[in-house]
């Protein structure tokens, strides 16, 4: 069994106190604290309205320790990466029906939004089954929350694309502009970053080439078809080079590409237009 | 014409902090460094690859601004809230090209999520055209996230509900059991906070008829059928009381459910399911 | 009985650490370091030396508990409301003798602060008491101080205006003019935001009448002497619309002012001119 | 002519950017948005409406200049520290009045507080005139403002004692108890920090006596009345040691006291209990 | 037995939870996560491989402590301040192997940094030993690490000069320029600030007559050399004014510097150029 | 010539106005407020004192600036990665006396740490010149201070090694411990992260002849003498492995060790070890 690398905890918790600060912006709950007495406790649980992979639910634990403490009492019936039906009961927490209510906003907006990223990634996973390929993502996150997102593409079963500028090189076509040429382009970074992963986009098999010429170990193949994709692929593996294809992939051509063999399709739908996946809290007095 | 309310700008320049700062994680932009050399400058143009709503301009602009700082000039050439055509240029930037390599991403992850936000919105206003209905958001949004996201709803021609729990009060239904009905749970927050705005969420006529008879100026009607809604409106109307419909619409069904005469309706997709609208940066030397 | 609504304790801890912090600068409290043992424990009781009515317990137990620790035992022996009488023991703790004495002067300033508001507020609602006016706060508060200073407002009997801008709209005599007149200015903000609480400030009893027939729910009547306020009155309640009075109001007048049947007294005295309520600690070894 | 030592610009701006952003809470002036026009200019004018002493114009500066950035210009007609007349103009700035109304409460909350302990300290100063006492502060201040409302006792006239527990010592009756006696804890002082100015809080004249002996250079003569005041003086000079009244000061006895010979007079209330001074701001189009 | 003032607490966690975030960066430990599993848990033993004195074991138990959260255990074999042989076990620590390594860096970078400070300050002391002599520190401190620098200065045996520029007044020749003397300089900083403790640098025994007769407490001898600094001792004693040696100080000369009968050698390098003292951790699982 | 990769601006500020921040502790220059008037303007000359390499101009100039503001004007007559000789003027900066001193000690720290680990950087480059080998730093850094410590090195002619935990993997003896040897460390790294570059520690040949075998990429030689690393180095071509050397370097071994054909050196003493590089201000008025 695969194990999905965890969030740290600490993220976790700054994303859940983020939420709900937000939410409460200085302010109070006016509506619960008007209507709900003081001493009501309750117990709230987190189902699923529709099937789906679910991700997010120690964040969403997060939020309800946080603003619970040691009043809420939280036990998770389902981990994340896991295949979940409609109806399923994910996450019970226990505690003071005022705070209760206070955090359900919070805690289901990341974990609609993570479970709607990880449910997403596990249908293009779905799609390219059986053919080796690996569904990556991209840096096309949203602010504060790229080490969130990015873990609910593991546990939809996808792989990371670099977490950011600093981590790995992918040389594009402005670098190659303003280096003079993709060799040169791979000899600086290389120059400079010995030790960094240095991945090339090509939009031409020339360009696959003269990469792969110079020793690429990955070149990102750019906004190819299917016939120019499978080339591309031939090329690559005559010097020992992995491919991955990106540019307007969409689930109904992610087989067909995948069956070109390529190494790796670098999907930026995973993190910027997956719909959140239907989530609901019941709570019971 | 119709002016939408703006993004606070010290909002839109957190934001920009914010994603280049993660981008970066404390490091640098390897590939760039190492392949541009510091004195070259460029000018780079966001352009719509799809038709849509643009919303986010001055957030992209102060990621560029942020980064480039007094070395970089930006012209915007839309304004948010218009309709833009795939290949239309709307903002340019010009400075050292380092600096517009690096930001790129991080001003395009906001642009294309915010203008994504828009864009949905528009097609639901559309949609609704001449009903005199209006299209509002929801809490829905993600956390850090809040302002920008109902801005882009704005910008996209539909309206915001509350900002947070402290702005006003939304009866629902945990609350009404806690308060021990309808009309207990409204006299309580009116009781605590007479001059706080108070919607209450209605799943039957019966209790549409309560809370109009108490004097509701809003009820949300949660998950009711076209015919249902009919006659909640018809029973709202006598007491002068406004509507707002909610849960499972689709665009599908929009114009039938405004068709029915309720003020508002309610949609969570245009925050946590809205698609990125397409866009890219060109760059020339 | 009335129950206040509750500070938020996340606010109660982030007010608590900022005041020790403040005082110790980055460095320690050099008398007790160097005069009193480590290993030194003892109790300290907060004690008043003046009647009145006390605000903020729980802000003084949140500073000892996060200078003490889990070394620490806080005890209350009042509740925030409660009016106490001088030489009354409101709080106890006990613990290590050095971190009592640096977290002491932290918890009195928050503490005397908050219950001179508190009970300069009870003042006000003594004066008024069985005349059905409400006295009420105004955004007259300290930086960082608002959400506390306005909890004490409630300890003290009173009721809360907005907690800010956002809130609710309160249109003012410079907004009339922006916006070209009373009935102008309040259509916008319906048009802008139809449900946000809207108050409008009207100095002449003309102001009064437009803003009445415009469907105004509240007027704050500002400046006006005991009989124009009781004509303003009887006009805006033609129209069934609530009054509230304001500007220079005193102690000495609260009681004629609200005889004239206004529905509330906007006092910004309560947060701005409330001198401390006089505590002091007492420590045994 | 005497100089008051600045406050620090930086902890201006800091004030400032908080007021700001409580205020406004993550949302926006929901009645300026919609009253005012965007492109709409004016004047405001902070304006005394009371005699009093100024104190912190400097910080409302910072205000508007936070809110206006460079669209605004503020320029200042009085000084810190200068006695002013009701109805004189203190402050002008000019810029978008939309920013100029959003600005005004903080600005207006900040420098009335602080006008209002200079304004306090001024009367104490002028109580003890001509006796060569000095009036000091404690550090009985407000979480976050202690800086600012020393700075503004400087601006009455009055002396500040230290900023925090780190700066200087002052043996108080409970640092006396645990070192056992007032010799050992000023020898235990001066042994852990021989650099940092001790002073030494008396209760009788046998303490006075002891502290001065074993050379203390000021003591705290806590609580006395005029006549012991007077005799703890003849012993102090004896010795070269400096004296501080302290406790149950008011301005009906601040002349006698004084006249005792005290060096200081230290002044809780001047910080704790200063009523604000009526200040407004008037706005021209 | 002299006890070592304390490091805060809270300044300790401050430091241990900013180097784990550094490390981290945002991202994880890639090679642990990819090579350890999750449920292996082991034992840490922090080892001296060199002979010095320790400093910050509770800075380093911090570290464990934010990482390993309720699911590890520190014990410490040793104190902050003991002189350590190599091979000795100053600290172990228990819980998950992954948290383990991750936190092994963060731990020992603080350690052996305050350790050498430590041990550096403690060859000082040893070089003076006898001669009554006090070595002390300076404001050459790196930025963000200042309390704990000269917390592990104390460690070692030494004294603290001042923490900040708020303390203590040090006139230097620049403020003796333009203040236009010694003694003016010296009546200045009397007047603004009667109880901030004032040293006042030399530079000629001419310099040191001037200070000593207008009562300075403290002088500081730059750059003299020993047969100077003899003499400005000489001058200094018989106006019952202390001596502090500074400049060009090394371990060489301290014991002749000693010997003139200085009060004070002020070393820099304690801080700014410290070796690390030689620590490991060591691992059993 | 070879460029330096420059240290993030927003990082030279955020260190600088933590220094500042630090040093006055929310307090004043308590000597220079009292002794420097108002109006007085100055010249600082940042002088060497000693030869060395200097790193660290822009972070001086950010401090000077961050306290002057628009009122200061700084000028840098050398570059990070000069080498200077004593006497030579670095930078020179001009404006209000007053914050030119206080701001002196916080750009003087910074500076002198970071041209210090240059200068010793420098040293160990020029030992090791001809040879072709590297000399590279290490993660032992100070809590805060590693971006710039790691451009220090950079400015002395090193190289950096990772800056964190996410960026790269290097295996260790625990990793290869808790996984089983050191073919299935590697692997199970290759598996998590295949594109996050990965070192391997070896302790022995035989570690060194599996971990080649298994493709490594670059091999760290643990603690080896000169003979062993020979044949460390022998084994690794073989397989186009390439080495780094580590543990106990010395620069007396410097250039024997790099004689092996190791391509680097790993040298913790270049960040956690460096004495600072002698420099001062002059002050001209």
């Amino acid at each position: 069994m695969t194990t999905v690398t965890p969030l740290d905890p600490a993220e976790a918790h700054r994303l859940a106190a983020l939420a709900l600060a937000e939410d409460l912006a200085g302010g109070t709950d006016v509506t619960t604290l008007a209507t709900v007495p003081a001493g009501l406790t309750g117990t709230a649980e987190v189902v699923a309205r529709a099937d789906g992979v679910v991700a997010g639910l120690d964040v969403a634990a997060a939020v309800f320790a946080e603003r619970l403490g040691s009043a809420g009492h939280v036990t998770t019936t389902a981990r994340d990466g896991d295949r979940v039906r409609a109806g399923q009961v994910l996450l019970t927490v226990t505690g003071p029906t005022r705070e209760l209510l206070t955090a359900e906003r919070s805690a289901l907006n990341l974990l609609t939004h993570l479970s709607g990223i990880a449910t997403l990634t596990a249908r293009w996973v779905d799609a390219v089954a059986g053919t080796g390929a690996v569904i990556r993502d991209t840096r096309k996150t949203l602010p504060g929350l790229r080490a969130a997102e990015k873990y609910a593409v593991r546990c939809g079963g996808g792989s990371n694309h670099r977490m950011g500028l600093r981590d790995q090189a992918l040389i594009k076509d402005n670098h190659v502009l303003a280096a003079g040429g993709i060799t040169a382009a791979m000899r600086a970074v290389r120059a400079a970053y010995p030790d960094v992963f240095c991945e090339v986009e090509c939009d031409t098999l020339d360009q696959v080439e003269e990469a792969a010429r110079e020793g690429a170990v990955l070149v990102l193949l750019d906004n190819m078809d299917v016939a120019t994709t499978t080339a591309a692929v031939a090329i690559a593996r005559r010097h020992g080079t992995r491919t991955e294809a990106s540019g307007g992939l969409t689930l109904a051509v992610a087989r067909a590409v995948a069956g070109t063999g390529v190494d790796y399709l670098a999907v930026g739908a995973l993190t910027h237009s997956a719909p959140a996946l239907d989530l609901g809290l019941d709570l019971h007095s």
